[in-house]
């Protein structure tokens, strides 16, 4: 019999599920509300009737455990979650402790950050199968990233490398959330490119952004901007571009750095990917060492959303393939 | 009888060698000229009488290989170089072959880029000792840098990575000699902080640099910057904690993206360190995300120009704990 793992991805608005076979990939799926307002009881509770449900023909006893990616700071052994941003009420938790408990079954339980779950998930399943290493950067309302080295996550000192949103471009730039001026994330997230569109098609009435946005540029999207590129919207395809030279740039920084040439980019860009990308691989080569230059390679991740959970089902994987199948 | 290696630190100018010891450290060394223009035979010749030279008592039968830092780009294996800069006629060299055959004796040779034998001769005998990650930074003509990571050297893909000096911090900015706009190495690399040096202390006729620069702002080098910063001169300290300011903000995208909160930085500072290393912590801590400020340290290189040295012999050190004594 094949192995067996769940791999969850924890998200502020819905908690996605999968029971996944080590030899033939995703066997079944199921997405639920987090209604993280809640409370962290009435969110576990929901997680362990998640799993009841995906192992509900296979039973406990072909189920190797539980993989999960979360947001917020997971410790080094990967066994809490602390703190994670939009969960009201959660402090430091103990998933294994609390499923095991749960579902009155000592379950092995591995917990990794989201976006570290994300890249692993590329690298066994998605579009960064094709690379041993790897950089996964994710596009959604902050600028998510993951080291993936040798078919591993790379988790520098404490487990939370991979911080690429938060690198600067500009010293002098604007300011992201987390308080660092020209960070990618003041460029490419969701709130600061709505923003910049804003700016910058305003007067450009011959833009459909007007239209989609119903003449209220303050509720302009990034699914709106990709929408209007795939149509052919100048505006639109001109702000992707912007956004793709500043991701470009910051992607050469951590080439040379780390002497990784290959990019995998997620986060439901969709078709409009390619204005992004495309601008990015042009400022890219001119933003890395020239000796560094052969092999670079930036790719849209194919899998969508799935590769968390897909991912955080790999987790348990791994796990086995280190310590055996025995251990707990 | 300890373990020994000898280390050999191949720069454009002179060629460290050193004998160390796995169990006491250095035994001797010697620094010979590299007169490069002599072409690779010569340089060859050079290092194996260094090697015969630095062995005199040992005798080959106790010495297990020869580690070299080398400029360059160094293979995977670790065996050759190719086209080390400021070294005419060179092309791919097989170090190991070369010294063994003109020492008619079979020599485990390991090669590695002199920034990351710098790095790990930090971590294991130099001011990088109390961290097991870092990552080291060499001030001098460029900007060098290594990746420690648990004891030892991150290689990347092909075993270059590290090239912290070429990551750029405003991509707009002045350009390095690698075509990268912005990047460190356009900051703080000597011709590039002279150059700033002299523009900045045009007008400051109460400037010792106009002294020691004999009237000429040309002639000013970093040398000069660090002695009359010591001196307590006010022009030349504001050019290193403008110098430092920039190095922070480097260090902190490094910090985001690899979760390693240690710096190291070497490069013949001497007692000037303080000018350029206040203003680094001071900038670091607000270009890295704050859950991962805790823990942030840069410190100054203590041992000198000699961890390149004691790095590479500790390259063969490293290669016995993992191949065995008698491998070749």
């Amino acid at each position: 019999m094949s192995k067996l793992a769940i791999g969850i991805d924890l998200g502020g608005t819905s908690i996605k599920g999968g029971l996944v076979s080590g030899t033939t990939g995703l066997v079944r799926e199921r997405t639920i509300d987090t209604n993280a307002d809640e409370g962290p009881t009435a969110v576990l509770d929901r997680i362990a009737d998640l799993v009841r449900e995906l192992t509900v023909d296979a039973g406990f006893a072909n189920l190797h455990g539980v993989g999960v990616g979360a947001p917020g700071v997971i410790n080094w052994d990967r066994t809490t979650i602390s703190y994670p941003p939009n969960f009201p009420g959660w402090d430091v938790v103990n998933l294994g402790k609390e499923l095991s408990s749960r579902l009155e079954h000592p379950l092995v339980t591995v917990v990794e950050n989201d976006a570290n779950a994300a890249g692993l998930g590329s690298a066994h399943y998605g579009a960064g199968k094709r690379f041993d290493s790897f950089i996964m950067v994710t596009l959604g309302t902050g600028v998510g990233g993951a080291i993936i080295y040798q078919n591993r996550i790379f988790r520098g000192s404490t487990g939370a490398a991979g911080e690429i949103g938060h690198m600067t471009i500009d010293y002098e730039g604007p300011f992201a959330r987390s308080g660092v001026a020209g960070a990618i994330e003041a460029y490419l997230g969701q709130r600061f490119l709505s923003r910049h569109a804003r700016y910058k098609l305003m007067n450009r009435r011959d833009s459909l952004i007007h239209q989609m946005a119903d003449k209220d540029l303050m509720g302009i999207t990034p699914r709106m901007l990709f929408d209007a590129a795939v149509s052919g919207d100048e505006g639109a395809i001109e702000v992707l571009s912007w956004a793709g030279h500043k991701l470009g740039c910051v992607l050469g920084s951590a080439a040379n750095l780390l002497d990784i040439r290959k990019f995998v980019v997620g986060g439901g860009l969709s078709g409009a990917g390619g204005y992004i990308l495309d601008s990015a691989r042009e400022t890219l080569v001119r933003f890395v060492l020239p000796g560094l230059s052969e092999g670079l390679e930036i790719v849209q991740e194919t899998a969508g959303n799935d590769v968390g959970m897909l991912g955080a089902a790999h987790l348990i994987f791994q796990h086995i393939d280190e310590k055996g199948l025995h251990s707990g």
